[in-house]
């Protein structure tokens, strides 16, 4: 299903060589049309890699026709020679669709994401006729191929589709954490048959990503490639109501975070932190944001070890309101500490389950937030020390 | 040496039972003038241990004369229950001490730090009695065993000493990390027999720990507890020159902060991150930071492998300014980043030794800061996850 369940879209996933390994390594998405509104969000990390630099600019022009990736290499901290690269695939995309269709494709209008090792030049020697193999294979069945081909350490490809009245929307996923993912990048293509223009397709993709994918944080390292691209066919001829459509937007990309924090490098725990009776929003997300980044807490949850004082520890470092004597912590819905102190039995907390909750209090107002990450685990380290050596 | 290296300490360090274990856990240093000047600095966490709230109070005074320290738990987020512990153990030590020296002690001028875990409430029962044992063993040479006693997961104790002309400037440290330790606490004790008056210790301190402790970063978590004292008895009746006697307290500040780095839970590696050519001090310090805290470059160093990549991610993620196609990055000395692009061949980095430097050049300015850091292991995450259960 993947991009490829809205239609409109064709796909394919091939093996261009880009990776030692010779997994597949190339994935192409066409929009297919007869619209072809877009948008995207990027990391907001400032040493950027050349494909998001470029695509950053594809997508203020609200078009995109297709979309190439490529795992095995981030083309990031590559200098001009890096930009020129993904200028020529951008460039290959368009010359090879256009043989198919005349006329049809613009290198301007093509989305370019990679992933994979900072500080590495592509090999374009198998990149560019890589995509001469994948537009031969590209078909309306194609989003599988295209999700396997996006993969690095991830153990598994991501997709998820929501239906609406008519129409669809689909989309893949790589990464092992967020933007802030566990190894150079989060890519994510969304397509839909809605009839939606760029204006509306914007909208409601910051919308979705601001409480999903950003509330994703699995190790709390942003990368130099996050990439998420909403692409819209019109093929279904039906535009949906705004907040309906926002909402499927919205529930794929939390199907595809979630299935990213399950995935995560070396987690054990997928822990879900939700911050209470915050203030502000703001409040709420920062306070998940300090308890999701505490590794002395990411270890005793890998422990199984229900140790709430990491998590006002955590608390505490950050600017929300608060009174520290009214904070209430729960872990898997025991409230081991009440008032800022010693609260219910701790031996009463559940840890066997992969799924860890973690509830804080902060008797501060109204407001709310989820924050999804995982526990520290040797695994990680190993995994992440012995990656590029 | 220690606490006692300066004349007008005494110090004794005594098994009082508060650790299962039956190692030292109670440790008392008093000075015995003819001055009781003193300054502290304390954790930033707003949530802050019972002693931490009762020592800030003693500090304001600007008069200590006695400091009682207990390892085999921190009295944090134990409500008012521990606040009246805290209050009832430095009652204890005035008692105690006055029953040799009568009324030379106020509860008011003793300060109290704790160090262990979070939310449990101490053993009064077995802390109360061991301030008569510890107070029966007070010696002008008993700080070493003070040293001890303050000991956590401490694999050894810390001790410095820096000498002027007729002064002396001694010190004691406990924890395995920084004003972001590793378990529940920093804890330094620092003496001297010069004459000097609170305020001048107070911005001699501060100074000292602005560069020093507050830029050693193990683990990125800060603690409940975090305490550093400083004690003036004027004994020696040499009131050294301010600047000489700021930099002698510096300097023992960074003896001290080193041997925490040293003796980091797990680590395998020592950091040192230097940023320069930064447009501000505050830029520089944020870069170290975020380098020193990026797990993903704390697991490749580990791993010996020089990912100057990520690196750069850390970078990015700052506000500080920089042109990420100007940045230069060198890891013991080998410069594998140029601007902002590969530079030199990563294999000439010898990664064999514990030490690991890296030089992050932002190119924006003419401002430097050096940050410490360790390395992340799967020690670490099984120190760290075993810990309370």
């Amino acid at each position: 299903m993947s991009v490829t369940a809205a239609g409109g879209f064709t796909a394919a996933g091939i093996t261009a060589g880009i990776k030692d390994s010779g997994t597949p390594d190339l994935a192409l998405v066409v929009n297919t049309g007869p619209r072809r509104a877009a948008a995207g969000v990027f990391t907001a990390n400032r040493v950027k890699a050349a494909p998001v630099l470029w695509s950053e600019q594809v997508v203020k022009g609200g078009r995109i026709s297709a979309v190439v990736l490529n795992s095995g290499g981030a083309n990031a901290c590559t200098g001009p020679k890096g930009f020129q690269d993904t200028h020529a695939t951008a460039e290959k995309v368009a010359e090879v669709l256009n043989q198919a269709d005349p006329d049809s494709h613009s290198p301007g209008e093509i989305a370019v994401a990679s992933t994979g090792l900072i500080g590495i030049n592509l090999p374009m020697d198998k990149l560019l006729p890589g995509i001469e193999k994948a537009a031969a294979e590209l078909s309306a069945h194609g989003g599988e191929k295209a999700a396997i081909a996006i993969k690095t350490t991830d153990s598994v490809h991501k997709t998820a589709v929501v239906s609406g009245d008519g129409w669809t929307v689909g989309g893949m996923a790589k990464g092992a954490g967020m933007l802030a993912p566990g190894l150079a990048t989060m890519l994510v293509v969304l397509t839909t048959d809605a009839d939606v223009d760029s204006p509306a397709l914007d909208s409601a993709l910051r919308a979705a990503t601001r409480t999903t994918f950003d509330r994703v944080d699995s190790d709390g390292c942003m990368s130099t490639n996050d990439t998420v691209l909403l692409l819209a066919s019109g093929a279904s001829q039906v535009t949906p109501g705004q907040a309906e459509f926002a909402e499927a937007v919205r529930a794929v990309c939390d199907d595809l975070g979630r299935q990213l924090i399950g995935d995560a490098e070396g987690a054990s725990k997928d822990i879900r932190i939700e911050v209470i009776n915050a203030a502000t929003e703001d409040d709420a997300v920062e306070v998940g944001r300090s308890v999701a980044r505490n590794n002395l807490l990411k270890c005793a949850l890998h422990g199984e070890d229900p140790n709430w004082g990491r998590v006002l520890s955590a608390i505490g470092t950050t600017s929300a309101a608060f009174d520290p004597d009214r904070l209430n912590v729960a872990i898997n819905d025991v409230w081991v500490c009440r008032n800022g102190s010693v609260g219910d039995d701790r031996d009463l907390v559940d840890m066997r389950f992969r799924e860890v909750r973690i509830t804080a209090d902060l008797a501060a107002g109204t407001e709310s937030a989820v924050i999804w990450t995982n526990d520290l685990t040797a695994d990680y380290v190993h995994e992440n020390s012995a990656y590029s050596s």
